[in-house]
């Protein structure tokens, strides 16, 4: 059964494991002190334009979030995400085990605003109540939308003014890279926020994420945080060798590029045969809804997840792409789409 | 400049990245819920011989030692280890992030003995002091020293009548399984303990320590704690498919054999030319005291760690072998040794 | 300027006080193990008719709730509660400082119900979340309303047929005690829930709280928490005092009488004159909305805090009696407010 | 039967029952926002000498030391003690339990030394330890001895020099304040510490501890840390009320006198009759070595704790004594103390 479950059912893309296995009776320093991350941290910097940033490759993304807010908020201080943030439902309260508190706001779109920070501040006011620092987005967002960089650059202003830190999860940073129009670069990052992580995992590493810290202040002792919190991997090379092999080339866009290429095909094909869509995604991640018949024949040849029913005979669905997503296989779900539709007229 | 700086220096064993490229592009489900993981932990419970124990594959050694301590204690709970213990020193203050005391105490070669213990539960009496609940050591230890099945026997006969957890830190445990004389075995391990772990990152692995648990009282919520610690990987696979190859035609025995090999192949060379040993160790890990000249000029040819001084005149310096160990580097080793002894006198 | 601002604005109920001073010169044992708290102790296992629970008196309720809460629960665990619920609001993330999240659900009425913890339970599936297993409840609530013995009931079964504990949090508990149709009784606590606190503070001690724990898998190491937070009183025996003094003439329901009696006078003069309250509430907390201006007359002589907005032209504001609360001072706020009301007119 | 057990077995000295009683029935802000809070805190700026020290009265002394110690430090910073340190024996783990690591060093008279500091910070030098960042003495130390002011100075320069903080433990302050040969005054504090608190527990309070913070530099977020652990008391002017008593008169030199002036005249009687001391105290804690029959001949007639054994015949006992000890009951014990002895010979 073909899985369009999530971006991280198979192994790496080729190109990464070719640099593996080329180097690896190489010696190299352990703890991310070798030559590969050197390199691969060199490469970030040109590609985010920003000489300055402070570069730590980790394993994984909850990791990574939790070594970057504890790290960066003191004890009393917390982190406003909207109720879909990933920090907030499915990291299994990993931020609240550093002991800081997720304040959330409800967002239709997965997306924040100025507005929904302000009305956290309001409600904030002395040292009854924790401390409102950091405000937490995704990009793209946990139900596949991304933000442009007007956005961005509005809700950074409005951080600053207010002194807030803002912190980007870019687990999916590769796919709104890559959405058709848009308007916030890599190059843009370090202008628009105070930290950003840079997802490997979900496009084409084995594991990887490259946290990012722009703001000085942060900077800190934050490689104590890392191995505090077990994320210092020993044989660190092998996220150095992997973010060379994703930056060198553009392999990185590239990844982000095929995804999103497939899931287009497959939103064009399932808006086509007149389906809606939860969530207006142009990335990776598309969430269509279909009448439960539909969705019940669609899981016996596929798999996916359910994300929420809508109404009593519909749900919709989860479908996400990656760098090795087949085309055959988007035309053949669309192909055995088009026939349960046909069966259901 | 050759490393004998550590037993992660390399990348993994050829027959682990061999398997890592044939399975690549197969789908799995993630998170440690798919066929290899099943299949490794299979083979696991096989060679230790215990259907009932509860495995799971995390990343690294640090992120082991937190999650499976502070999902085992309460938060008053307190650790014993020995003053040499990685717990204790080399993890950033690890167990104390997630709350709770690393109560230490001397000992001459790294090992811990009951009177150590109850040297402990005497000092230990109310509320007003943490409770010890769990006692932690390391086979082989930090010093390269390993235990009988006698010793952890009556370690954990005496744990028992205290009512205390006996868990090993087995980053190592390969070395400790392929020294000549030993008599803990695999299977012994669940008999002799509460929880261990199997180290691979320091056995061929590129990553990946598999903790067993054996007492049926801590193996509830494990899950959680791993993935709320941030140690739930992703693409799981990657430490299923790594124990699976370690563990199917003994490589995991072959790779610990090699280490111990190359380890006692220096050990009589610099035996031979008359120095003396800080600790009286037959796995991978050596501690050879030279004169200060001496280290100085193999630090112009090797990569080591400086262990501790020795008097004014002279160092114990750390030798590490592993799956990788070249015996020309050893014997190159030994050669440019002899030379510097020849030129001393 | 008279304040109704809150139920600790004075000292402690003279015959409280008069206890502390007679018994001053005494000597006794320290920690809570004295004679005066084990009396205390005594008559508060008769008064909830319960000889089996464990009692433990405590400074304040935030450390009481953070004690209590982060004993009973392991790391990965969760409290829910509603969104106005003290632990969530009030607490500065005490909770969230031990390590656990709290999940809020909305409520109208500041109440808990078996709907809104079953759409908890619904969204929390798998080891990616947080595991919710407790409920807090807040008995009066944060908004003046109080629970009859058939809701608590209907709570409590529905913890236990789902695996969760019910927590009290009683910081009024005696103004609840005393509400007019009160069917929850002080001996109907145990059978209601896992584990509850009578609050001392908000009804005439100078401080304290008395954690009672029902559930006997609740109970173990309960002191060994209290002092690791820091909640371990040296002269603990002014707890016990308090507590004896609070129950062993029913001081504790006649205080709560009194505070109910003033607030009554209160809420029946101010509807009187025609204004409405946000909340239904029968307690010592009354939440009555008023034009702005009038808000503004009456803080020229009073002292209380504004809850909320209320549309663009009015506001919610808290009024709260004690044992200390003067019916003179009531009559005053209510002749003055009449005089307002007729300027308004 | 007479207690030397510690100096927190009576309540509180009658001058400060007195003004807690005459203020009791005044309505005043919460949260030591009130009067009496700000009268205490500008007379114990006086006192110290030093206007801009921020000063917060807690509860007990360890809810203030791990309030300090965890709104000072970050994550991955530790705090070094001697072995017997409060905070490392007798906090059941409270320093632990906020994330952070306390670093033992031997002493043989309690105190610190710069020797003794530099010793771990030449044994922490890379992010795979914790980071020393704060030194904590306790004045008098927790064997009755005390610091001079060349001491604190030696080691607060010392502190200076290598980025370290130095806190300061003063729940015997006063009577390191009162001995004899004193030279570190209540003024001289905030010179040679980042910050301390003023004990008041153990000094005649019923409760109460003043945290002093003089490194401005520490002083942010302090009452959110206060609230969020608990120890921010509702009636806060109690402690308001008792330190006024404690400073506006003296009386906090005056009993710590009394209370020395106490244990001088035990420790010569004592002395007298020929029995040693464990430790060369001259403040209100005494640790006479007794053989076993006179400690089990006295420990009928005193209520005292046994510190611990020496060799196999005799024990060191710990006897304190406090604004409330009775001149004729140390009388008492040293008459019987004699009777003991020549019953001996």
């Amino acid at each position: 059964m073909y899985s369009f479950n999530n971006d991280y059912s198979e192994g790496g893309h080729p190109l990464i494991l070719k640099e593996l296995f080329s180097t690896n009776e190489d010696q190299s320093a352990g703890y991310g002190l070798d030559e590969h991350t050197e390199k691969a941290v060199k490469l970030i910097k040109q590609k985010i334009d920003c000489e300055t940033a402070d570069v730590h490759i980790l394993v994984g993304g909850t990791q990574t979030n939790l070594i970057a807010i504890s790290s960066f908020l003191r004890p009393y201080e917390a982190v406003i995400g909207v109720e879909t943030a990933h920090i907030a439902v499915h990291e299994t309260g990993a931020i609240e085990a550093t002991g800081h508190k997720v304040i959330t706001v409800p967002s239709v779109d997965g997306k924040m605003t100025t507005e929904l920070i302000a009305s956290v501040l309001e409600r904030h006011k002395d040292e009854h109540m924790v401390k409102p620092k950091m405000v937490y987005i995704s990009n793209t967002t946990e139900v596949g939308t991304h933000y442009t960089k007007r956005e961005i650059k509005k809700l950074y202003e409005f951080c600053q003014e207010n002194n807030l830190y803002l912190y980007i999860d870019g687990a999916r940073m590769a796919s709104a890279l890559a959405t058709e129009e848009n308007t916030m670069f890599l190059c843009d990052y370090p202008e628009c926020c105070d930290a950003f992580y840079i997802g490997g995992t979900k496009n084409g590493a084995l594991f990887g994420e490259a946290l990012v810290i722009v703001n000085d202040s942060l900077k800190e002792g934050i490689r104590y945080s890392i191995k505090q919190k077990g994320g210092l991997l020993a044989k660190g090379r092998l996220l150095g060798i992997q973010f060379e092999a994703l930056f060198k080339d553009d392999l990185y866009m590239k990844i982000g590029e095929w995804s999103n290429k497939m899931a287009r095909r497959m939103k064009v094909g399932i808006s086509t045969l007149g389906y809606p869509f939860l969530y207006d995604s142009y990335s990776n991640q598309l969430f269509p809804i279909f009448p439960n018949e539909v969705v019940e024949q669609l899981s016996k040849e596929f798999l996916f997840s359910i994300e929420t029913k809508v109404g009593d005979d519909h749900s919709c669905i989860r479908l996400v792409t990656s760098w090795a997503t087949k085309e055959e296989e988007v035309d053949h779900f669309l192909f055995y789409l088009s026939e349960q539709t046909n069966k259901e007229v």
